[in-house]
């Protein structure tokens, strides 16, 4: 969804300093201390600056909202529940969820730099915003994560009618050269974000994405937004392992499943796992990128169904989108910048 | 596509003990000891009765030739290559895959016992056949296992004609109430033995499995395996998640990349990690169970297309199919069976 053109009447484009001194005041003026509103503006500025807008500038009036509902405690810290050896148990206090996985990531890698392997599960946090972002923070110190929070129900099972599985972004990073490798997944071939952004710029999916109000495929954003249905990856067995990432989810961190958070209508205590592998056990570090190397050279060798057209691994157009965003400004849709400006 | 109705002039249904007794014999014929080929025996067998018939009896004849052909080496036992904590490294000397695949299984969860979680890559080793058989081994102990190999390119990537990615399958699996629950998904959409089996039956795909020679979406497994261009799961999505399945069996097995075992053209030497999370350590058996019985129960509420049909979980029907291939004989495509006779 990032390499869209953009239409100029609709769109600004934001400096990112500009951005990340907007999001700072507002968050300060809803109970944040300085150093909280700092770390909470740097994030979701980067997230933008990355190119990932649904869970950067576009989701930011929401997270907001949160806070002002008290579903998000500005100032709360996670705190140790359970410890096993190289797994832990933390309780989120329901704090920023980006800073609750922030922190639940250092964790993971602090175990598995001791124990090779290192888990955390977090329970009673709230939305991580872009899971990416973990995967390169543990990447960038020379580790692999892998990752997964569960979400409020919206997506139902193969041969459902009616949400019950979260879409349950699963993320996957590993260092590769000098930056990373990542995938960030959600269990639903879009995520709703993707598809609310699709329905802001008039545009349809690449590829169904869900059942319209007459039970037929569709790649209709907006029709699939008002019948909640859906499609899981791969359909049956993205349904499959978005339902087990929620039980692991639940059962690791001793947190909430998809059934009890999505009670209250409002996604909010939700649960996630964080698992490290300390890659510098593992081989020098040029012996480990020679061996992905051979992987990602082979991959970028093949033959395109579009002439000229480059295959890209998960993670590899963060760079160039981040280089254009800082040189060129952050592409906001204008009525979205216009409503965080009234939140200052 | 285990619950077909079969046609009865094309099916055989053999009892188990004929089966494995089989096996057993040809395995014996073929440099196995009576120890490793009751074990090996056992395991197709046990696939089979199971309703894995693509990596039970309907590959038997495959891993023989195998052997024959010096790929899998019978009495090959793997060795420790590294230790790094919690983590193992184990070369698989190209022993047998699944009986590989069965220690490795036990030493992640050895680990897991000592360290709350444990890991292993297994390099150098072949094909495990039905992944879900380590989810269920590790999950009968009160463990999660978390496990996927690579295998031979079989799969282009996401805007691709050759195919240069593997369908790599991923398995998770945990205890529930008496059994478990066990994903096993490769990441095509349909595995390659799946669409074999298709083409057996003379059925076609439920969905769409891939492109057909005119670059048409087809479900026709024929059409597709004469193209190799199977869809993976979520199209970029699945494709995304198995490059980075590769790269992390590759990197933390300290083995070889799909590219690289592809070279020979036959599916041996490949990666594998496995990692097991000792659940024992997180809560008594009854809690444990209370918090996936409520999400399983809300799961087994949802409201489905079709009226009256259940929505089941992953590995769900296993103990029906096992039940009703226990007591009617494991249904067999009589000219497999009449192949396999052969081998004696």
């Amino acid at each position: 969804m990032s390499n869209f053109s953009d239409p100029v009447s609709t769109f600004l484009h934001i400096p990112m300093q500009e951005m990340e001194r907007l999001f700072d005041v507002i968050l300060q003026n809803n109970g944040f201390s300085p150093e909280t509103a700092q770390q909470c503006a740097a994030i979701f500025t980067q997230n933008s600056v990355d190119g990932v807008y649904t869970h950067g500038v576009n989701r930011f009036p929401r997270f907001v909202k949160y806070v002002q509902e008290g579903y998000v405690h500005p100032e709360a810290k996670p705190s140790l529940a359970h410890k096993f050896g190289a797994f832990e148990q933390w309780d989120g206090n329901l704090g920023p969820g980006p800073l609750n996985a922030i922190q639940a990531t250092n964790t993971a890698m602090e175990l598995a730099a001791q124990h090779g392997i290192g888990g955390v599960g977090l329970a009673n946090t709230n939305h991580w915003m872009r899971g990416g972002a973990f995967g390169w923070q543990a990447a960038k110190k020379g580790f692999v994560l892998l990752a997964w929070t569960n979400t409020i129900a919206n997506m139902p099972a193969w041969g459902a009618l009616d949400a019950r599985l979260g879409n349950n972004p699963f993320v996957m990073g590993l260092p590769y050269e000098d930056e990373a490798i990542v995938l960030d997944m959600a269990m639903s071939q879009f995520s709703f974000g993707a598809m609310e952004l699709a329905v802001l710029k008039n545009e349809k999916l690449e590829v169904p994405g869900g059942y319209d109000s007459n039970g037929q495929l569709s790649n209709d954003p907006e029709a699939i937004l008002s019948t909640s249905r859906s499609i899981p990856i791969g359909f049956w067995k993205g349904a499959g392992f978005s339902l087990l990432l929620d039980i692991l989810a639940a059962v690791l961190s001793g947190g909430m499943g998809v059934h009890e958070l999505s009670k209250t209508g409002v996604e909010y205590q939700v649960s996630q796992v964080f698992i490290a592998i300390d890659l510098k056990k593992f081989g020098t570090n040029s012996a480990i990128t020679q061996t992905i190397k051979g992987i990602i050279d082979d991959y970028h060798a093949s033959v395109t169904v579009e002439e000229g057209k480059k295959i890209t691994f998960p993670g590899e157009r963060v760079m160039n989108t981040r280089q254009k965003n800082l040189a060129n400004g952050i592409p906001v849709v204008s009525k979205i910048w216009e409503e965080i400006k009234t939140l200052a």
